[in-house]
Order: C-alpha cells, then structure tokens, then sequence
C-alpha cells in the first residue's frame, strides 16, 4: 500500500505522522549529542504515545522527560524506568509519586522553593523512600527557577539531603531560545543554559552536597550547542516532529516537519480568495506560534497530498471546524485550482499542540513495503 | 458533599462546570427566545458530552446543531433524531451521512457550491433516501456561503430539488458579530442575518422551490435578535457555558461563566511579579480569543476556589504545562499571597476551546444535595 493509497483511505481531518522524517530528526540530534559527548533524555510531552516512544527513548525503554503525572504512569506502566517529571511539584501529588517510586520507577521531581522542598522531604520520610529531586535553575528569565547564584540553591539543597529526599542535581531550560534565530543566537542560548546549570551545581557541591545530574536542554538549544562541558543529559522534545516555529528560527526546514494534518476542500469564496477546508482550530489547535516570526505562517502551511509545500499558500485564519486558505499576504502568485474534494496536507506551527487535537498518527511506515501503522496518543493529567 | 469538599479532593487541572450556572443560562435564551416565538437548536459543538446535551436539548432529545460526523453519530446513537451537521459537506463523507439516515437519524447537511449538490443528489438517488439539505447563505462575509441575491441559490436548489436530495432551506451565521460589541451593534447584527436568510428563503420559493427552514444563529444575534420574522429556528453554542470572549462583547457577565479550569500554586517568581499554577495551554487552550478585545484577559481569569473573580488577575502567559498568573497591565493592586498549593479557578477565554483540552466535566451539582458528577466528553471527526 502506498503512501498515496493510505492518504486517500483516511477520513479527515487526520494526523499524518511521517515515519522517515521522524527517525532523521531522531537520528540528527542523537549524532550532534554524540559528538559532545552528552546523554539525551526525550521530552515525551511531545509524542505522548507509547508507540513513538520506542521509537524516542534510547533502546526502546532509556531515561525520559514528562510534563505530567499522567505521562509518567502511561510510560511507566510500558516499561520506561528512569523518568524525569519536569514541572514544579504540588505538595498534593507526592501520593502519585510514590506510588509511581513503589512501583520501581526512579522518577526524579522538579522544584524552586523551601516549601515545596519540605513538603518532598517530609513525603520522603513518611514513606520511607527518598524522591529524587532536582533544583531547577532559571537561565534566561522565561518562566520557573533559582538564579544559580541565588543561596536559595544551597539552602533548598540541604532540606533536601537532612530531611530524607535524595537531592539528584540541578535543571534549566532555555525557554527564551524559541524566540531567538539563527545558528550564533542558539548557541549563545545553549551557551547561557550550560553556565547556569554548571553554575548552580558548582554552587552546590561547594556546599558539601551532591550534584550528580546537571540537565539542560530545549530542541532549539540542542541542535545548536557547541560545547556540554559539565552538562551530564541533554533534554529535547519538539525536534522529533519539528514544526514551523522550528523553522522559523532556522532550527530546520519546512523538509524535516515530520507532522501534517490531512484536510479535504469543502468551498471557495473566489472573489476573496479563499478555499476553506475541513481543518479548523480543533485540528491545528490555536497556536499562532509564527504570529511574531519574520514569516507569519497563519495556521499553518499548505502542502499538496504527497507533502510538497504549495508555494504562498497557508491557513490564514480559522473557525472550529473551518479553515480558511488564503494566499501569504504580499504573495504574487495567484491562487491554485482546488475544487472540492481536493486533500491537502497542512504543516502546523507547533506539534506538541496540534498531535494534542488528535486521538493518535495514522503512520506513514519509514519502511514503504510495512503496513501503514496507527499509534494512538493519551493526554490528561 | 459541599462545592468546597468536591474541589478540594480533584486532581489538578480539572475542568470545572457548575450546574446552576448552565441551568441559568439555558433558561435565558429559552425566554427571550419564547418571545420571539423561534425554536432553539442548541448547537453541541460547545458541550460534546451526552449528560450536558440531554439538559441542553429541547425535551432532551430535541432538534440539534454539530460541527462534525462523530458529533452526529454520537448523539444520534443517543438518541437524537433531528441533527443538522452545520460545515460544508464534502462528497467523501456522503457515506457516513447515509448512513446515518438509513438508522432512523433525520441529518441535514449543508452545502454552497453546485458541485456538492451534484454530489448530494447523486448519492440520493443511489441510496434511494433523499439526504436533506440547506444552502449556506452568506450574512457577513465571514467564511461560507453564497450572497442572498446571488442566482447560484435557486440555481443549486434546483439541482438539489432535480436531482433527488430534499431542498430543505437555508442556513447563515453571523460569525463576525463574535467582533462587535454592546446591544445595539448584536441586535442590528443578528438582523444582517435575518434580512440573509430570509431574502434568500424568498429567493427559493418566488422560482417555485420549497424552503420550510431558515436558519439563522450564533450566541450573540440569538440574544441580542429583536424581530425574527420568517426565521423558522435560531442556533447557538457557546450560550450553554459563556466564556470571557462573550463577556468581553456584553453578552454575558462573568458570574455567567459556568466553566472554570481548577489549577494548583506551583511556584513564584516574586520579583517579576509572576505566580506559577499547574494550568498551562494545554489546560486552557491556546485560544486568546481576548487579545483585541477591549480588556486582554491573557490565557484566563483567575478566580478563588469559590469561583469570586480576584480582581485584575489573569494568566498572562502559558507554557504547556505552566500557567503564569500576573496582574493585569497598569493594575495599581498588589499580588496576593497564594502560596504553594493554593487552588484557584481560571475562567476560559473560549468555552469550546478550552472544554476540548479536557476528556469531561467535573460537575458541582445545582442541587446542592445531589452527589458530584463526572460526565465525559468525546472528540475527533
């Protein structure tokens, strides 16, 4: 069965996940990594199927990152056992943690504050387990964590270690790259997140305390690091799809976008412009993530049913269950011919929230002569 | 079991709805609605759950609106029987519309091209069932459908009618009164989209074809209409739970929301001024439905755990999994103190949007006697 025969046999809107391009994006950032010498641990936030995972985790099974309780439990539960759960912990879900720790998972949590370290302690000690923890560290003022010269890290560190929790080592994530672009931007990135890991676990082990773990990353960050001196694992999540966002800052081309939606023309309103299709925000989601890039690409780019880009062509705007193709503004071309019926495949800005719209990837096989493949996703919390 | 009791004991994020609230605003549009002497026929994009549709439902099983196939086979396996499926039809799902039919669901579809009524009277005739069909007038230049005085209407009435479907109508949505705002600038709205669909209901029967339904919609002409004369039924969605989008035009308040995402105190970055919660995009949604509006509500309004708004707080940023809680721009307030653990509710910028991140309600009762509830939703096409 060809790519073409399985396309044409789907209803839509579908998730299309491209087989080849998702194992040279994989294959693209485990050689850059070897070649620092540092040791990758995927983000699952992005793929959140068991199935993509095999594909993600080295050997099938190897250390992971989640975003929620419930990634943790679904990977867990298939075999994954060194997981990294990386949001601030609320005191009110160390009992999932434990059960997770009881069940043999090494699962590591993240926090910045005394409070949540006592709360971890205390939760150690009651049950008699020590929870991994690691510090997370603030390397370019996006979002959560310690300055790595903040004292907090120590004092944290030792309620940590006295009060019966295992303090691992420290984490950061360059947040800001996404809005960064080129090759010396990134690097400068990487560059800032490696120094405030290093800084914050230099800092610690002054003090007298353990810091075995020194966790950077984000995909652009990875891709563009040039030295990992002191950095013990590399985090990335996004560069197994990539996306336009992606793109956009020159992380990779249009080319190694792994996902696209596929949609069918359903109307035209000609003397506007438009062709509207059967993929509205509930496939693409809301994510406007190329709005302030130097090409805004809508709400995605139009691509022909074997994945060509349709030159100037994006889904300028969209309704639940409408979108609406238009020309780029400022485009010369004319519109193409599309009657209804027509499928098209639409590359969206960000992966991790559109594959959320969709219960699971109908799998274009890597391998053409395999049997198309469906991977079906979870999500909640 | 208290409001309070059941809110304390929810993982977080959760989705919240509360029962009185939806009653009210159910009970609103049915009145003014009444008055008008309309029928209702709530659209179920909005709720996507079966326990909410049989309290939004006329009898609870009365006349409906969806926006996809699965919506319709879900509720016709419900139980409804009268189901208009309000996107543009395209020929590849005629199968699964006919199915339908042959399972005793009276489902009407929508088209505004001579080349889907070829399409729909061609599967009647094979099928041997006339598919009913309403033709998309164009009320404001939005998206679909065709202008009212445009000769293609009773051009495609005629192939419907000729060729085997059931003419049954017309259909228009004011999609664009979503960016006016106040009573006067709705009601002269929603009569744009009476003046449409009825011009063009005219059109129909003065070339001798029939048009029993004119069908006109959206959540603020519904409530704002003063005459709907020759206007046969009203649809509306998103009037069931409200959201800040709705508010922010005056058709609601936000005590009329009756959905909220319960969230968790993560973290704080008090020299930034930033509260950190469990509620990210993928709680909320990436919907930022306010951002021109006159007030930007950022990602959400928060409220205390009794759902009391804490005047000028909103979520001003989101990662997926992070919330970040400021107050709003010029606000002369100080931040609360919320520490680590706190729980709070974010009201959603777009009810539709932010339902869909979730796989079902957590329901506080209208009568405060009655046990908590949980009803599931459902998704994809």
């Amino acid at each position: 069965m060809t790519s073409a025969d399985i396309l044409a046999a789907l209803p839509t809107p579908s998730l299309i996940l491209d087989e080849g391009r998702m194992l040279r994006n994989l294959a693209r950032l485990r050689r850059h990594l070897d070649t620092l010498g540092v040791a990758l641990r995927p983000h699952l936030k992005t793929v959140k199927s068991v199935e993509a995972a095999k594909r993600v985790l080295t050997g099938g099974n190897g250390p992971a990152t989640v975003s929620t309780l419930k990634e943790a439990e679904v990977f867990a539960e298939a075999g994954v056992r060194d997981i990294l759960y990386a949001v601030g912990i609320a005191p009110q879900k160390l009992d999932r943690v434990l059960a997770l720790c009881a069940a043999g998972c090494d699962l590591t949590v993240v926090l910045d504050s005394a409070e949540q370290a006592a709360a971890v302690a205390e939760a150690s000690r009651r049950a008699g387990d020590a929870i991994p923890v690691l510090i997370e560290i603030d390397s370019d003022g996006h979002r959560s964590g310690l300055r790595p010269d903040d004292p907090a890290v120590t004092a944290i560190g030792r309620i940590l270690q006295d009060g019966g929790a295992e303090l691992r080592g420290v984490v950061t994530h360059a947040g800001e790259s996404y809005g960064a672009a080129g090759a010396d931007a990134l690097a400068a990135f990487a560059e800032r997140e490696r120094q405030a890991a290093v800084g914050a676990a230099e800092a610690l082990r002054a003090a007298g305390l353990p810091c075995p773990v020194v966790s950077v990353g984000s995909t652009p960050t990875a891709h563009f690091a040039r030295d990992l001196s002191g950095v013990t694992e590399v985090r990335a999540g996004v560069f197994v799809f990539f996306d336009l966002v992606m793109a956009g800052i020159g992380v990779c081309t249009p080319d190694d976008i792994a996902l696209s939606v596929l949609a069918t023309v359903i109307g035209h309103q000609r003397d506007r412009g438009w062709i509207m299709v059967d993929a509205g925000w509930m496939a693409m989601s809301r994510d406007r993530g190329t709005a302030n890039q130097a090409v805004d690409q809508g709400y995605g780019v139009v691509c022909d049913i074997d994945g060509r880009v349709l030159d100037d062509l994006i889904v300028a705007s969209a309704n639940q269950e409408h979108g609406v193709i238009a020309l780029r503004p400022g485009s010369g071309r004319s519109l193409p011919e599309l009657p209804v019926g027509t499928r098209l495949r639409i590359l969206p800005n960000h992966a991790c929230a559109t594959a959320a719209q969709f219960d699971g990837y109908e799998v274009l096989p890597a391998d053409a002569a395999a049997a198309p493949a469906y991977w079906p996703r979870f999500r909640g919390w």
